[in-house]
Order: C-alpha cells, then sequence, then structure tokens
C-alpha cells in the first residue's frame, strides 16, 4: 500500500476529495487566541480548526512559510501542529516547494521525509532543476512509504511566465514538466493505479488540467486555488480522473478564516472561528462531491 | 547605496570575489566538535570556520537545508550563525531557493529579507513560479537594502532537463529566465550600475554563462559549482564582466571540509580543520584573482 493508495482511501473513507490547509497569519487570529505568545496563538488556533473538522477531511495541508516567517517560534508551531495532527490520525502534506542540487535536496528530503525529520506523508517540491533535484525525494518517498507533489501548473495569475512557454516541440513547458513527473512516478504505482510522484495543478486553470489530467493519469493531483484564489468546484474537475478519483483539492483561507468572509462572518463570532471553518468544510466537501457526481 | 553596491565593496576591500559556503553536515563535523549536543557542534563548527577566515573573505553562504535536516535544533543553530555573523560584520547570502504564489512569497520574504526575520543580505530564489512569486522578495529587497539571487542556470548534472529547453522563440529557457532577472532589476541600480536582482549560474556551465553574462549585464551573479562539484576557476570566468567584476563564487564543502580532502588531509589534523579551510580559502581567492587579471 503506496501514498497514493493510503491518501486515496482516507478520501474514500470520508467521502470528501479535500484538504484544509493550516496557514495561520497571525494577524487573522482572533484576539482571544492572542495571549499566550506566539507559538501557543499559533497551536492554538490550528488544533481548534483540526477539532472541529478531522472527522469532515482525510488531510491537511501544512504551509511551511506561515512558520518560517517566525523563525524558531514559528518551527515550534509547525512542528507542534504535525504532532497533534499525527496524533488524531490525519495525513499531513507539508507545502515547502523545496528543491536544490542533489546532495542538498537529501538533507531537505530528510528533514520533511524521514523517520529522523518531520517525517511527514508529502512534499511539495519544485522541478526547476530537473531530476537529480527531484530524486532525493522519490527515493525516501519510496523507502518511508510517502509522497511528492511536483510543481507543475500552480494556481497564481504569473505562473504562466515561465510554466507557459511554448516550446519548440510545440508543447508547454508545463506538459513538458507533466511528462517527467508521469515518467518518474512510473513503477512506483500502488493497488488502485497511483504513483507516488503527484502533481500540483492550479484550480485556476482548468484548460490546462485538462491536459495535464491526460499526460498523467496515474499522478495523484494535488489543487490549489479552490476558493480564495477564485476556482470554484466546477473548475477543480479537469484534476480528477473519469471515475472521480486521483486529486485532492485544497482550501487554505477559505475554510481556516471563514468566519471573516460571506456568509459566515454574520452568523459567527471571532469566538466560534473554528464553527465557521466547520461550515466552510462541509460547504467545499458538498460542493465538490456533487460536481463529480453530476460530471 | 543598494545591495550590490555594498557587496562589490567588500569584494573590492578584500580583492576577493569568493564567498565560503556554511553548509555543516554533522557527519563530517570533526569528532572532538561533537560533545556538547547538535546546535552546539553545528555553531561551533561555523563559528571556528568563520574566525578563521573573515579576514580573507568579502561574505558566507549559508544553505539552510542543512539546517532544516534537524527542525528545530538545526534552525537554532542556523540562527546562530547568522548573528554571529552579523557581529562580524559579515554579508550573509541565504541559500534557501524559496518560492511561492505572491501572499506565500510574502512570508517567505519576511522570513528572510525583513527586520522581523532573520534579516539577512539576500536570498536565493526559484523562478518557477513567475514574478508575482519573485515581487515579494525584489519589494523587501528594495525596502530593507538587501538581494535577491534568482535560479537562472544551476549547477548539477540535470539542470538542462528543463532549464535548457528550446523555446519555439529559439531561446532557451535559461536564456528566457535570465531575460526576465535583467528586467525585474531594471531600475535598481546602484552607484557602480548592478541591480538588487542577481542570478544564480553554475561554474559548471561556462558556455551558458557567456550567454547570459550578455543578457544580465547588470545582475551579480552568484556562482556555486566550483570546486567540489567540478567546475575550476577558468570556468567562473564568464560570469564576471570585462572589469573583472559582477560576480561572486561560491564553495562550500571545498573550503569547511577541506581537511578530509587532498592536499590538505596529508597536512592538517581534524583540530586544524579551519586552519585548512582558511588556506583553501586563500588558495581559492588566488585562483580566481590570477584568473580574472590574466583573462
Amino acid at each position: 500500500m503506496n501514498f497514493a493508495d493510503k491518501l486515496l482511501e482516507e478520501i474514500e473513507k470520508f467521502q470528501n476529495p479535500s484538504c484544509i490547509g493550516l496557514d495561520p497569519r497571525i494577524e487573522d487570529i482572533p484576539d482571544f487566541l492572542k495571549k499566550g505568545g506566539l507559538v501557543q496563538s499559533l497551536f492554538d488556533f490550528n488544533k481548534t480548526i483540526v477539532d472541529a473538522t478531522f472527522d469532515i477531511v482525510p488531510a491537511y495541508k501544512v504551509q511551511i512559510a506561515f512558520y518560517e516567517k517566525y523563525k524558531i517560534e514559528g518551527i515550534k508551531a509547525f512542528q507542534e501542529t504535525i504532532n497533534y495532527l499525527k496524533n488524531k490520525n490525519k495525513m499531513v502534506i507539508v507545502d515547502a516547494k523545496r528543491n536544490d542540487i542533489g546532495p542538498t535536496a537529501e538533507a531537505y528530503s530528510s528533514a520533511f521525509l524521514s523517520p529522523s525529520g518531520f517525517d511527514v506523508d508529502a512534499l511539495t517540491v519544485n522541478p526547476y532543476l530537473g531530476i537529480d533535484g527531484v530524486k532525493p525525494f522519490i527515493e525516501d518517498a519510496k523507502k518511508y512509504g510517502k509522497g511528492i507533489f511536483v510543481l507543475v501548473k500552480t494556481s497564481n495569475p504569473s505562473s504562466g511566465d515561465f510554466q507557459d512557454k511554448i516550446l519548440e516541440s510545440g508543447e508547454r513547458l508545463y506538459e513538458a514538466v507533466g511528462k517527467q513527473v508521469q515518467k518518474w512516478g512510473e513503477g512506483s504505482e500502488g493497488e488502485k493505479g497511483y504513483g507516488i510522484v503527484g502533481a500540483v495543478v492550479g484550480a485556476t486553470y482548468p484548460e490546462q488540467a485538462k491536459v495535464l489530467r491526460k499526460i498523467m493519469p496515474k499522478s495523484i493531483i494535488l489543487v490549489p486555488g479552490y476558493g480564495a484564489q477564485g476556482g470554484g468546484a466546477k473548475e477543480t474537475i479537469p484534476n480528477f480522473n473519469e471515475d472521480g478519483q486521483g486529486a485532492i483539492v485544497h482550501s487554505a483561507r477559505g475554510i481556516i478564516f471563514a468566519y471573516k468572509a460571506d456568509p459566515y462572518k454574520s452568523k459567527f463570532k471571532p469566538e466560534e472561528f473554528h464553527l465557521a471553518a466547520r461550515e466552510a468544510a462541509i460547504s467545499m466537501k458538498k460542493d465538490l462531491t456533487e460536481v463529480i457526481k453530476n460530471r
């Protein structure tokens, strides 16, 4: 049973192909949680969100930038959050977009995927350095039953600056990267047919996702850009295979800070931020499963 | 006086266009330094190297992967190392190759370039996400007198997998990235003519460097790959402008672990690892300055 099997099994169990992003920003955390210092505030916020949603979602994505911002204190909150998620038996994807030359990529891979590191289920990786910068992550993923998600077509407005470049061969750079992602995962397929090398494809680019889904039929696609970034449930659909499997949609701000935005802010007090998050997570789940069903 | 002016002034002062990489690997640190726990060992190793070389080199590059590997303890050693370098008035380049969508890139940028973060002089950045993933770093660099080095053509064997792709226009992807780097730096030039958006070009690719130097005449080029990765002083030359300025060559393993390799290992005991590092740093300086002079 490889990483993909585990993730798909959890998605099946919760009947929910989505994950929540634990990307706390201190300025958006309710004031009543800010009395115990930074580490405590970030952790308490995350813990309360997790407690209110762990029976709904199969996995959490933790964006390390929002912890690294606070240096050692931030990394402490990051570590505590990961420990808490593991104790709750939740799958943890760390979004770190790490990349470097081989021997240095080994150090990053050890940091996140090995038992001596943060030891999470999966990590996002940037492919700009080519295979020898990605290989150490793949090897550790194989060794430790983990997975990686390689950036292919990112959700941001300027992702096309380089990713959309048309190559001499007529294909776009993101297609060339997608082909490599598919190749890098070959031979790692689990019982459900998916390999341990996944891909990141933004919900904001459904047309490109159609192409990429065909290029990488055996990669799990992690889909950011739903909600706050403007992608709707419909836009995520091309990332799923015909059987409704093979993708996991991610939302952070739209869930964890739902209490600050419509339609939740008139209904929930800041003290009820976790209840707003729960309602937003349920709404996302419904939204996605309905669109997949009626595809 | 922008970041580039400061760096070039330091290079001029020490008559040395090179920097030392503080990339400690616990397994390569002499045993006698391993008695006080991990943080102490990593820091003591770095401190001893810095004490033995700070009168020779203008800057240090710190590769965060080798600290992140050890989680919170590693980040403590990273922070202490940076504090020590700053107290010695040395310029600090952090090699982290960070990248993400805009709002997340802001968090990373704050982590490294802002006064509330690690507050170092410069950071390496991966361009795969395009301008809105790079802009937050450029803005902070402008605001705080810092710089960035964007990966253009990396030193590793597989850097060509995507970076060398030939585009429809006939140019290579690294050329297209180089053109953007040049553009992104426009208007930020200091007294010496260089902007705050630098580039990373590996010493292992001198032919590509010739092309890139022309495309980015106003970018400082950070040149990894010298020494342990196989690039010699001659190979770094195309990264310098005609006047012998505009680049800084980097070596880590070849300097800090010189005591374990020829020609130093027969001459120095493990207790003298810093003396070996000093000799290797002086040799690198001579090597580079000579080749630049006799260009």
